[in-house]
């Protein structure tokens, strides 16, 4: 049972990792968009439909690469072919 | 029990990480985010109600990336697969 | 008694780095979210009103990045799930 | 077992990897891009058109990169030639 | 005595770590406060209450991060769940 | 097999680094040059031909960056004369 | 007595560096508010009273978390109550 | 086999690594350079012709940088010396 | 007589890098203030008074963090409870 | 045969390193000149026969460190006296 | 005599670490200092007086930290308790 | 042999590193001073004389510290006394 | 003879450091005050006099710094007691 | 003739870092002086004298931290007292 514990806790590690680390820039590129759109709003009041529409495309796209990192992690927690391929060598072994 | 030992190990390892580093970027980004408004706000206070309602749909995606790391860390405390894999095949030996 | 000492290692190692790096970011947000706040205030001494309620409403937002952190951490200590199965299995044993 | 089961841990590390670490800039990049579209809407309401234009090739380009690592893990996730040729070699042996 | 001592060696590096890192932030941030509210006061002497009373909540809530930090120490230094779990165990071997 | 699963292995490994920190510049550079002709077509609109003009000439050089690390991390997946000499080796073995 | 030079290395090493880098921050951030303060005092001469009081509270708050890290020092290094544990088990065998 | 597989391996990471972070400064200098030529062209858009011919001959000299890291990876894969002479060596033993 | 050397080694790396890195903060915090009050005088002159009496507080304050260093080395060189208590260990045996 | 392989990866990895890390300053300090030739441009056109030489000069200079880097990989790579010397034991032997 | 040599070893990286990076925050410090005077001397020429007399206290207090590094390292080097105390062990034994 | 692989793998790993390193600052040393060339060219293009002399003093005193790294790797690899005293020992044995 | 080895290794790698990076700071710090002395020499040539000699004064004390780990590395060449002790109890033994 | 092997080893290791990390520091500040010598030129061509000589005696004093690095790489490579206690060792062995 040693190579599915290591796969295991392979899989748990990277998971973590990897939407830990990989919803860092999403945030601070969101942070800088949306206080960017505050500055603009508060300097062209008249522009608010341009600028909160356009506000929501660029957050959609930045929210794009967390939704990646996440997908990558749901993939290695619950739908890992390694991991499926080592229950079925352990279960036909 | 060796192996189960190790995933659990990992398990908290990367529940603790995953919060406490991925908790970070949103913290700081949201931080610009409420800092920009005040100054918006200070800046030009009639559009008071346009800033804090954009400030507010931004202030929720950007919590959207810290709750995915929130997530992912209750996932691996309560409900981790290969925990749960770990204890049947324990179980059943 | 090997493996429940490793557990418990962790677990204090994890409750610590969680708090200890998890309120960095936060602090850092506060502190520049306050700063800005202060500044607005100083510009626009009129609209005081508006802009401490929204600080304390982003103040709050930013405070729970903290405080996800913090549960993480007690829950390690005292409510940690793969501390007790190891405490039933040696009690069991 | 114990080469496949290294290969299959290192494809899961370098998957998560090069998602978490490589949409890392591409956020980045595009929070800096939208930021520079809303303060320039502000600006110049006028241009608008141009302006949503030239930022939605610009993410394009930028989200190509983060588009990259994406395809990058997924080969190694579910077209990994080392790992075809490991299977091979085992169900041949 | 050895797995107590390594939770004694754990608990108290922990300890350290989590006091001395965990209150890096507070105290840049309020720095970063007071040094705002300093030249809000140059700026607008007139609105001096305000700023005070705003800065005071504020500094308020960036300490509560560092009392955190500060009561998992505590926690960990003098009533540590698993070092008392340790403790009865020795006792009752 | 050892030495397959090594070459295996670090190809691996550096195909995914080099995708996945190759594209973090190419990224932050686009980004800055993208924000920088927002800013440009903002303050020039009559311009906007020139800019973008030269904008896309200037991404494509960046992208080229980019695509030098994508090829590199193909040859290594697809193409890999180290691998391809060691298959070689394993068969006329 | 192996286990009691482990947990004094520790204790020593811990108290150093809590003391060592947990003062760092504190030092950091009263140099920004003294140099705020004098920044204010040479704008605005006529509310040094109010400046130098404003600053001596912040000073105060922000030396507390230097307070909280130079306390935990002293405690690990004369009232640890692992240190005093072991010298109790070390008396007693 | 062994010394050849670890020339190949070493050949392998220099190879990937050289182009992975070789590439990274080019693309920052470029972007950089791209963002002031439009910069230029929004302030000066008469001087056009001069602004560009100077932006590629830059770039041609900032990308030649990046060329070296590239045909140094290509040599250390397809010409390296090292590595032939080990063919050599391997054959004729 | 191995205990006492590991005890030795430890304390005198740690009051050294205790000193060494303790003091890098209050260094520059000191020289920041400095900086602020040389600007102050050259703006404001007449305030000369209130300016180098606030400064002279504020030195103090941030020295006073570096001499909790210091003292903590010192404490270590001079009187290391835990050394005295392997001299005594050492001389009683 | 070891000693061979130990000098070839060190060349190897070493002719590697100092191309892909020694062309990076070049490459940084090349964009800079080159942003600040084109923002000069845009300033005082008609001194561009002035700023276009001062630049190629610069760049002449910048570019003579990345070929430092450069033929100090060629020498490991394809004149090294150290494999020389080790082929000329190889071949005596 | 293998405890004295690492005691000797230790006390040798310490006195330089001590000194090579303890003496860097007060360079920097001082620094920014006499940038600071040079700057108010040039704004305000008629000040000379009380702004280098106010320069110099302010290195005097800096290079105070620096003399504490030194001062640990001298002690160190020239009167360590631990060396002595290993000496005359070594002549009594 | 042994010891003479280790000199010429020491050698050849410092040689590239001190070279590729070495570099790193006189070329951003050299970026900036071109730069400031530059714009001090746009700004007073009558004073073009005297500021390309200076440059050229300037360059030549950077680009002194690099040709220190270079000797440094030359001596390193074509003199190198400790290698020679190695080669003689071996010729000598 | 081992541990003369250890002590003359430890004393060459230490004095090396020293030099090496203890004269970073004050390299920075000199080039700062310098570029601050010919910013204000541009601004007010009347007060060459009183600027050039606060700059000498300054850089004197700068430079002290430099000259402490210069001081700390030839003592560890030249005048180690660490080594004269060795030494003599080589001699003696 | 392993001690002196180590000693070599180290010797040519701390020589190669010193001056490579140690020209560093000189070559960045002589780049930030002449940039500001250049910045100061065109600000004011008439105190050229007072400048230039400004500067060459700036640049002396940073050339003079280069020059202890080169220094102590030379007395290692060619005057190394412990690399001729080694050598004499040998020889009267």
């Amino acid at each position: 049972m040693d190579s599915m514990t290591l796969i295991a806790m392979v899989s748990i590690v990277i998971a973590g990792l990897t939407t830990g680390f990989g919803t860092m820039a999403p945030a601070l590129g969101e942070g800088r968009s949306v206080a960017a759109a505050l500055s603009s709003l508060a300097q062209q009041p008249d522009a608010a439909a341009t600028i909160t529409r356009t506000l929501f495309v660029g957050l959609a796209m930045i929210e794009s690469t967390a939704i990646y990192c996440f997908v990558v992690s749901m993939i290695l927690i619950f739908a890992n072919p390694f991991w499926n391929y080592a229950i079925a060598q352990a279960a036909g072994r």
